[in-house]
């Protein structure tokens, strides 16, 4: 190298760990033989806590066992082995004295040599309560001087969940710019995942029309492991499958599959602002988004490595399956499945993108050529190593089409195989490998020396990723996790499935692992203030009471033509509604007209509205003409519930001008804690009584403001049908079944139909507590 | 049998002709063995034109030809077929006499013997032509007694379109009453045919949850034939794979798909009602729901059996795959695919229902159990024959659950089997057959003897269908067809695929079959009154508007998060409409809102109300928030456009209110014969000037009263696209490719947005002529 373009000063912090030892003294090796002639020159300081001595003896016996890679000439590699040794020298980090002697010794050196600096890397392989230590220490001694840059490379874990992620950061960002971060994910060094942002610029002629919801049936996100946690428990014990394998590297594969792709895919801002993109429209996780379970082993190992007494029982997940959505309009409805566990049948990891087949094929399976046929599954697999496979590699059906692959890096596997992969044999594919199998931290660190940081991830990227899984992981900490045996005996027990934007296991827990469930299970029929109650566990309860519905509606219709349906608001009903879009078919709709039974005063699209929420889990599902809603005009001339504009006398028109005898066909209640109904509530001074049959009311919380039907009104129904669910309301529902007709003091206990029928749906824990 | 039930005088009409040879007789011999207990008495009277002797030696040959099923004992068998040719007699019946002769002798038999009439059977097997004759004769001369039923039986084909199979109904229902007439239609008496409805009454617990679009994935309903029209072609080059298939046999089958279960499925009135409701949901076909061919020597055969000249090209298809979408809740989205054709690669006809695949196995392929493994496909196939079962059957994934199969008619398949079936071995399925494999015939033959008039088309049945596959048979008349070389040399050229509801071929045209395609097939680009001018044929052009509206709604939406479309009323737009609602599934409509351009002074629910058909054409079938649905307030306090009202007033509010600027993303208009254009008419006293963003105007024709945008809010629009189609505008056009901006003299030349841009769709016949 004649032409020096300046001295590189590596610092490898926690030189004698794990990680060091397995790879990133052998990335470092690699880079030094990649880059001896690109004009740079280098030293290499391994760091610890330990003394010089025995620091210096513990780095040389790792060093010593570099090995040469097998695309390397063995004379070549052997002459800058020794080179990189005598490059390579231990330090003592541990005081602030140490580092500036550091500093001082660099700086030294450069002089000496007369060497212009190009710039320092700090490698933090070391555990993350020392991080802000060392920060501190760079920052204030070991900054190179101007014109030089400096790159610090931080390992996970970074943080537990978004706030100690944020705090972190704040940290971190107190010591280095933005620019000088470089977090390492090494999923993203795996040649696999490192190509598939190129693979789709690439192929977008091919990808462009199909890379979207109306082609893509599924995408799978996998990482299983054979291993388990035996010996890593104090980590593995406080963080778990998600945070470990989900929030990061998963999540890291699911955005290069997701985010738009940028004009210029090797440009790492526009990279990042197309990843935050994706991020925000990642549809909320909610506790059903997950399935959880954890091998046998695990709390016994737990015990005997923490020193835990007998009693104790880990909660922490060694196994994930999580349902993610995009709400983004090329990924609506499509499933995408991240899961990853310890202790399982097989270590492989891969992302499957499987296409939705839209093809006919006239022809009979028997006669049809497989080289034509568009009846074969379609698929893209970006194979990260190990499996069946063993080795990475991309795989495109041949139906499919054939894929641009960079000539240099990646080649078309030679010869047929009769493997079998992901149900269809290995010839149904093209198939590609990487010309050099690079080590994932062999290619991070190359990508830290060329400064291309769309390799690592950024402080945005990474709290945007917590912000995304710390919901989940909140509503999860207490969940049920299934036990697993572990390995191949895990048989089909970890298997889940979709049902309606949620995930569960498809089989049944194991007998001899069930716990107590509750022997009764049937709905019980009976009597609750004289009136029918039925009684059941909340799902079998609002399953018969949509069904109770169901048959008033298509009775009413089926005698008078329409069906007249006042709806509460309130979270009970949310479930009744969910389960009316997704279950009820053959429900008259068309024949319907919905009417609100209350409103809060605020605008129809606030979160707060009763409507909203009957919209969104409603009628955003079924087809009630636009004609047949009746929202109460709690939002008139821009203002809210002003009397003057007169919206009660409103709703109560548009009542008499449709419902015959403005007796609705089937009016549903719920019942407030302190005996509220609708929006009357206890000593209220409209609505208990009088003529008035649309009333603006006043509640005790927030919004006060609401308008509901009157007493008066809601007992000229046909039909009422009062919902209470949940052990919040067993209290009341005591007190009402002793109690009389008072509705100054208990609201719903004035609810008694003139001439129609009432009746009572209370589940077992508001009935029995 | 001691007491009688009375006696049944079964007449077949074309007695000696092929069908009567092949099945009716036989058919006929089964039920004598099958009722010769029953306590009825038999005749059998074979007719045809052929005179007395030749037609009785004709007769009898058949006769005595009959098998005995070998379910049977040979020795009863031998006897009863004695009694049968002894209770069988010929006759001729040509003339009015003839009829007359036939009553008496059945009278004086009856008479003769001291038997009660029970009824009369006439089965007509004989060419449509011959209906009305028959018809009128046994209505005048032939009717059994007050007391005794008259049932006849008719075969296909009942049609030809909807208006000839009107006219043959009307004329039927002259002469028979509704329940007297038997229509056959003999796939409902093949034993895996007839068992849907059964098998989903019987399996509700299992099918209820899933079979719906939540569940099922497709639906093929196949009948292929190796057989070609050889010998037939002066039926089938009138008729054609269409009507000869799909409009009967295929369609019934996705009837009893589709429908909902009435609570008694063996109710023919509740089945009939059901079926009725299932074809109102099916969605109207279009040309591109078809994909036709003709096998390469249909032309030739036709030539040779109809003596065509040597230019004769027939435009017969002989394969047709039509996809069909029902627009019930429950199958919204599924595709159901029917395909038939004669001269394919094999005999088969299954119907087949593949549901969608929701699972993630944890465990490796390799390693599942295929009995517990939920990641195979789940189907469930009603096999009707032949094919590579060679028997009817009932197919249930094993994944899926285990049906309940009628224990005395259905059987489950003894051993297991090394054959492939649908992709997977038939090890993976419950098989069942039915215990006695009975001929279709002999179970229709059965149903007509017991009264099933559930196993027959009715009237309103067949109308129904021929309503539904009308609009089909007139828009491909003239579509070109795809040549076929037929069997296995077909390959796949005759595979199809679905694309955003529509089908076509996988593979390109071979070249050397292509036929020559009209050549002016481009859309035209041009300027027109110094706009842009898009022009084409009418379907064309649609598909160019709405392409173009949804490029505009995206790039609005991905800019500023939201769409403010404007649509006008009148006819032309309900085709762009509907194209929106079916061809546009990444259409931003969550985030669009839709304003009306003009409205009439009508309630919205008015058949006048241009909200109306909006809502019928595209709301109904899109999900644009409740909120974001802005109709006119043309009805506001019970009564219509009264200025007091101040309707324009709150729609001009509204507009301020959410649209910034009032500027609306697009305006989509039209122009009236005179030059009007949004319902701003030539001399308008409103709206073509002036601040006032919305008015009341007046329409020379009905309903006069109006409320529509005015121009200056028109002319603010980023966008505006104007649409005219058709010859009736061709005048209009012409003079305004002419004049200058004369807003009051034709309020669309007005149209000229201030900073928007503003684009003319015009079709060639109101640009051309």
């Amino acid at each position: 190298a004649e032409m020096s373009q300046g001295h590189i000063s590596v610092v490898l912090l926690g030189a004698t760990g794990d990680l060091a030892k397995k790879y990133l003294w052998q990335g470092l090796f690699q880079l030094y033989m990649d880059q001896v002639s690109s004009g740079h020159s280098f030293t290499f300081h391994g760091a610890a806590l330990t003394a010089l001595e025995p620091g210096q003896r513990l780095m040389f016996d790792v060093l010593k066992k570099l090995a040469c890679p097998p695309d390397e000439s063995p004379n070549r590699c052997a002459v800058l082995k020794d080179q990189f040794l005598k490059l390579s020298q231990y330090h003592q980090l541990k005081t602030a004295e140490n580092y500036t002697v550091l500093n001082r010794e660099i700086e030294t050196l450069l002089r000496q040599e007369g060497l212009k600096e190009a710039g320092r890397i700090f490698y933090f392989s070391v555990p993350p309560f020392a991080y802000t230590e060392i920060a501190r220490h760079i920052n204030s001694s070991c900054r190179p001087p101007p014109g030089a840059w400096l790159r610090v490379v931080l390992e996970k874990p970074f943080g537990h969940d978004l706030q100690s992620a944020q705090e972190l950061a704040a940290e971190l960002t107190s010591f280095f710019r933005e620019e000088e971060m470089y977090r390492v994910d090494h999923y993203l060094g795996k040649q696999a995942v490192a190509h598939i942002l190129p693979f789709r610029d690439q192929n977008r002629q091919f990808l462009d029309p199909i890379w979207n919801q109306h082609h893509v049936e599924r995408v799978e996100i996998v990482l299983k492991e054979t291993v388990d946690a035996k010996g890593r428990t104090s980590f593995y014990e406080q963080y778990g499958v998600i945070r470990d394998v989900l929030q990061n590297h998963l999540t890291e594969a699911l955005m290069f599959l997701t985010m738009e792709l940028p004009a210029n895919v090797s440009r790492a801002e526009e990279v990042l602002q197309c990843k935050l993109q994706a991020f925000q429209s990642l549809r909320r996780l909610q506790k059903n988004s997950a399935v959880l379970g954890q091998y046998q082993a695990y709390t016994s190992q737990v015990c005997e490595e923490l020193q835990k007494g007998p009693d104790y029982v880990s909660t922490t997940p060694t196994f994930a399956g999580v349902l993610i959505h995009s709400d983004s309009l090329r990924w609506e409805g499509v499933p995408f499945l991240l899961t990853s566990g310890k202790a399982l049948d097989e270590r492989v990891g891969f992302i499957r993108v499987l296409f939705k087949n839209r093809a006919y094929c006239t022809q009979s399976e028997t006669l049809r050529d497989a080289g034509h046929s568009q009846c074969k599954a379609k698929q893209i697999i970006f194979y990260i190593g190990h499996g069946a496979l063993n080795t990475p590699a991309v795989l495109v059906s041949r139906n499919l089409f054939r894929p641009v692959m960079p000539k240099g890096s990646w080649r078309e596997a030679a010869g047929q195989s009769e493997q079998r992969i992901f149900g269809q044999p290995l010839s149904d594919y093209y198939v590609y490998h990487p010309v050099k199998e690079r080590d994932a931290y062999s290619v991070l660190i190359s990508n830290i020396y060329h400064g291309r940081k769309d390799f690592f991830i950024t402080t945005e990227n990474l709290l945007a990723s917590w912000g995304f899984w710390t919901p989940l992981l909140d509503s999860i900490s207490h969940q049920p996790l299934r036990l697993y045996p572990g390995g191949v005996e895990n048989q089909h027990i970890l298997d889940f499935e979709m049902v309606s934007g949620e995930v569960g296991f498809t089989m049944a827990e194991p007998v001899e692992l069930l716990k107590q469930m509750p022997s009764d299970y049937r709905t019980v029929q009976s009597k609750f203030r004289q009136s029918p109650l039925v009684s059941a566990w909340p799902e079998d309860l609002i399953s018969q009471l949509a069904s109770d519905i169901e048959k008033t509606a298509s009775r009413t219709v089926a005698h008078s033509g329409q069906f007249h349906l006042a709806l509460s608001g309130g979270s009970s009903p949310v479930v009744l509604f969910q389960r009316l879009a997704r279950h009820h078919y053959a429900f008259p709709w068309k024949h319907t007209h919905i009417w609100l039974v209350d409103e809060r005063c605020v605008p129809l699209t606030d979160m707060e509205s009763n409507f909203l929420s009957l919209h969104n889990h409603l009628l955003q599902s079924v087809r009630v003409p636009y004609f047949n809603i009746h929202p109460m005009p709690v939002h008139l001339n821009q203002r809210l519930c002003v009397e003057e504009d007169r919206g009660t006398e409103l709703y109560a028109k548009e009542i008499m001008a449709l419902v015959a005898n403005a007796s609705f066909d089937l009016v549903l209640l719920g019942v407030g804690a302190d005996g509220h109904t609708a929006s009357l509530f206890p000593q209220s001074e409209n609505g208990l009584e009088g003529a008035q049959i649309v009333v603006l009311t006043e509640s005790p919380v927030k919004p006060h403001q609401r308008m509901s039907l009157s007493l008066p009104l809601i007992n000229k129904a046909r039909q009422v049908f009062v919902l209470v669910l949940g052990k919040g309301k067993h209290d009341i529902t005591t007190l009402l079944s002793r109690v009389g007709h008072q509705p100054r003091k208990w609201p719903i206990s004035g609810v008694s139909p003139s001439s129609g029928q009432l009746v009572w749906y209370v589940d077992y824990e508001a009935l029995l507590g």
